[in-house]
């Protein structure tokens, strides 16, 4: 098969680091090359960024930020995305585009119009092949993520804010079903996991 | 007066720094409010995103280059240069926008159409009262900057890229004369100094 750009998307919490693993097993299962990665990161500029995004003392307003999302994201495509596609090693990516839509613009109000004008300044085109879309409802990944670990700046905001967020990424999936799976993540991790199998066997391979 | 947004721009050594004196002069000799900037920087971002723009370890591309700088420069707008002129005082920054078309787009590469679309996703039609647009021959700004300091990472490209900066800076400067002066800086600092102050006096204060 041609090598495929996958992504995995979804609010705080919705199981993302835990499908990866899953995604990593059905790869190597069936000998496929397969790099993972992820954003904001990815790269070391990538890297940088996310720092300066998490540190208070270096303030990026919100179009700001936006612009600093897309600049990560040129260069995650030029050092790893494209050239690993190009050597045909499959690619897959903890958060893409979609987060911007959802986080800066469903989350935040930077318009659908203006997200679009950046993504396809950096993108020119260029879309995954697949997009898994983990969805919980906002009380079950709040309950999830504060069993597990610290808050990070984004958890702290307000549950109206996370339900926007979710909100953006069912209805881009919704208008784009060619393009994405949504995985209902509220269930057990063994089923979730057997769905994702299903939906790469399927999408992937068309088996 | 209603306050006034003034930049200054020109090639590496042209003397912005040297004519930003002359220019604090005029305004403290008249008393009015003025606070002086500079690009990339005048933000605590931009000034995280200048070291990073300069640290060859995390490498930005020329379209993430291109994206750090709108970046810097929206929160540079935000937190500077739009609160003082609300407020009342006049803004002078050390380079702006014309910088970006001249270095990423004549100097390297960037379609002039591309810089449009990201100026005007980052400044909404905003654009500087008067820009000072020093200019000197190549050989004069680096005959300048080797006998003063040590070259940094854009003043070791070739003489051709300054030559294609120059042009660039010339021609906006020819499109648009309402909005640009044109200041011969290959003369004594004398000479350039009284007609600095002389574009200021007619300018500002229709003098
Ligand atoms: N199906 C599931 N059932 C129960 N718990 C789950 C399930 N999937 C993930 N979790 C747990 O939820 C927590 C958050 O999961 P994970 O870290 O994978 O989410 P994430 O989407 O990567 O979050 P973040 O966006 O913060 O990186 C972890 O403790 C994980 O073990
Ligand atoms: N009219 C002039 N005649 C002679 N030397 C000058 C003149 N103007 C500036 N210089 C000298 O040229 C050198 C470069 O000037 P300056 O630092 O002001 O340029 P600049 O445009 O700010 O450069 P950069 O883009 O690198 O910041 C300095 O040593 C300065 O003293
Ligand atoms: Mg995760
Ligand atoms: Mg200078």
């Amino acid at each position: 098969m041609k090598a495929k750009f996958i992504t995995l998307d979804g609010i705080d919490g919705a199981g993302k680091s835990t499908n990866l693993a899953v995604i990593r097993e059905w790869f190597e299962a069936r000998a496929l090359p397969v790099v993972f990665t992820r954003e904001p990161g990815g790269t070391a500029l990538g890297e940088a960024l996310r720092e300066i995004l998490l540190n208070p003392a270096t303030h990026a307003g919100l179009r700001a930020e936006t612009l600093l999302m897309f600049a990560a994201r040129r260069q995650h495509l030029e050092d790893v995305i494209l050239p690993n596609l190009a050597n045909g090693v499959n690619v897959v990516s903890d958060r893409f585009t979609d987060a911007t839509f959802a986080y800066q613009g469903g989350g935040r109000g930077v318009e659908t119009a203006d997200i679009e004008i950046l993504e396809n300044w950096v993108q020119q085109g260029f879309q995954p092949d697949l997009t898994l879309l983990l969805d919980v409802p906002l009380e079950v990944s709040l309950a999830r993520i504060s069993a597990s670990r610290e808050k990070d700046r984004f958890e702290q905001e307000e549950a109206d804010f996370f339900t926007r967020v979710r909100t953006v990424y069912l209805q881009r999936a919704a208008a784009a079903p060619a393009r994405y799976a949504v995985i209902d993540s509220n269930r057990d991790k063994a089923v979730v996991k057997a769905e994702i199998e299903a939906v790469l066997s399927a999408r992937l391979l068309g088996e």
